[in-house]
């Protein structure tokens, strides 16, 4: 039996350090269980806002198996797999699919720049066929911004001819539009899902054939983003688009993983979950306040935050 | 007692895999005692040419031990220890303490990007304490080409007056000759050793009181890099200089790693050391018979390789 397809608001799960920088199991599992209470279809955990890439992949495993052991359905879990190392991106994807995952984010490996869509297609390929479970769902993970490494459009069609119902979808946080509508428009008729990678382009990617968002903002914006997905189609989408974009402009202005987990320490009188590994720092006291501040006057909540901790 | 400092001609020894992609330790153990025969002080293993960051750290503790199992004095190796994340980081560096390696080479966590000297310093100190081993030589790997995260000067700076002993040098692999003389200026009275990334600045370095080179081209022409290190002071050195520009140039108009393994597949007469993992392509036959003619017409020869790979 098949899991059914990911679509709708999914947030890139922050993970939660103590102060000696150690994942905390009991948070993040609370964390999740807070976002899929209030607007989250699903959590691409080990993501880019997830910090993954300071966490060994032993660490992430044991991460995953928190959430699942914590009771997060894991067909609601797209976890981040791709690493600079082929043995471990085989490795994690080969647990995520064993926990029964609705499907992995894939990053291309990305310590190595200017290779050649050859080199990017051996790796996923070789990923798919050493995993080589048919509930594989894969999602390529398009973040030039950061990974400086792209996954072209003829990359893409070529792993969807040769794997076509695994190779399930793409996140597109290359901040650009026009790729995006490309990458709709070339895979149309092939059960080919794109999230954007922002909630800025949520409701273009709908109008255009979409399935939704993957946005670091919904580790604290999900319910009224959740709400535009839902009501894409009404009078009121593009003021609720504006009403997201604004808040997202508010975020950004700070480092955003910083920002995300002060947001989360503040309305949840939590002050540990500021932690970040390096090589990120928290930001200030004044940033933490400065944008507490201009949230609350935009009417930010993160309602049932403190209460959800508590429940923990 | 302390192990003398690296000095000299080190290569980034290439990491040889077997037909179905896994690490080969006897063709990696062979090929480091042919490094240390031929000219050699010591091997940066698990360096950007090692293709480290395609080995996870498993991989790489086994083929640590490999070496040290095979013969190879720990105190000639200084491994690439520096990963995303900073537990793998600390889990390295620590292994490589405890087997007696003279170094460890250390990259920046290199996902994300624009981080802060703040965020950087964070990390080297992490480790460095974590580890806490009076032991530990730790050589900065400034790499800005591929890491897309610089090592800046002021960084440098801190990490030398907090830790000074165990910050014991860089590697330049800017390709910015300014950045290296800068370098050299800055610290020139703190026992902190320069080794320049490409033995193309070789002469240059010496002559401003660098140490050597850590350098790709050393894993295929130890023997005339090494005599330019010993006869800088000689009335032949800026020929030396040029004859290893041009053979480097030769092969770097290839992509290097795959470069490397085909000359050393081609003159060791064993094909097999193409191999390279994804994502990295093998150079094809034509250009590594392209390549191999211009070396030739050059001179160029790797003594002993065939019998030294029959030894192994």
């Amino acid at each position: 039996m098949s899991i059914p397809r990911l679509r709708g608001v999914l947030a890139p799960a922050v993970t939660p350090f103590r102060s000696d920088l150690s994942p905390d199991r009991d948070r993040f599992v609370r964390h999740a269980r807070w976002l899929l209470a209030h607007g989250c279809a699903g959590l691409a955990c080990f993501g880019t806002n997830s910090e993954a890439n300071s966490l060994s992949a032993g660490e992430r495993e044991e991460l995953l198996n928190a959430l699942v052991e914590g009771g997060i359905p894991a067909a609601a879990l797209m976890p981040g797999t791709g690493c600079c190392a082929l043995s471990d991106s085989v490795r994690l994807t080969a647990h995520a699919v064993a926990a029964g995952c609705g499907g992995v984010l894939m990053l291309p490996p990305f310590y190595y720049k200017g290779v050649t869509d050859e080199g990017l297609f051996r790796n996923f390929a070789e990923v798919i066929e050493r995993v080589g479970d048919s509930r594989l769902r894969l999602y390529l993970y398009h973040i030039p911004p950061v990974a400086n490494v792209p996954i072209s459009i003829p990359l893409l069609e070529r792993l969807i001819r040769r794997y076509p119902g695994i190779v399930a979808g793409i996140k597109d946080s290359s901040g650009d539009w026009n790729n995006t509508q490309a990458v709709l428009d070339a895979f149309r008729g092939d059960s080919f899902d794109v999230f954007a990678g922002s909630e800025v382009f949520l409701l273009a990617n709908i109008r255009h054939g979409g399935v939704g968002c993957i946005s670091a903002t919904a580790n604290i914006n999900p319910g009224p983003i959740r709400h535009l997905f839902v009501n894409w189609q009404s009078a009121e989408a593009d003021a609720l688009q504006a009403s997201l974009s604004a808040t997202r402009a508010v975020v950004q202005k700070y480092p955003m993983i910083a920002a995300l987990k002060a947001v989360i320490a503040h309305y949840g009188n939590d002050p540990e979950w500021a932690t970040v590994r390096p090589p990120l720092v928290e930001l200030t006291p004044a940033q933490s306040d400065a944008l507490a501040g201009a949230l609350d006057q935009l009417g930010f909540k993160m309602p049932e935050l403190q209460s959800g901790a508590a429940a923990g």
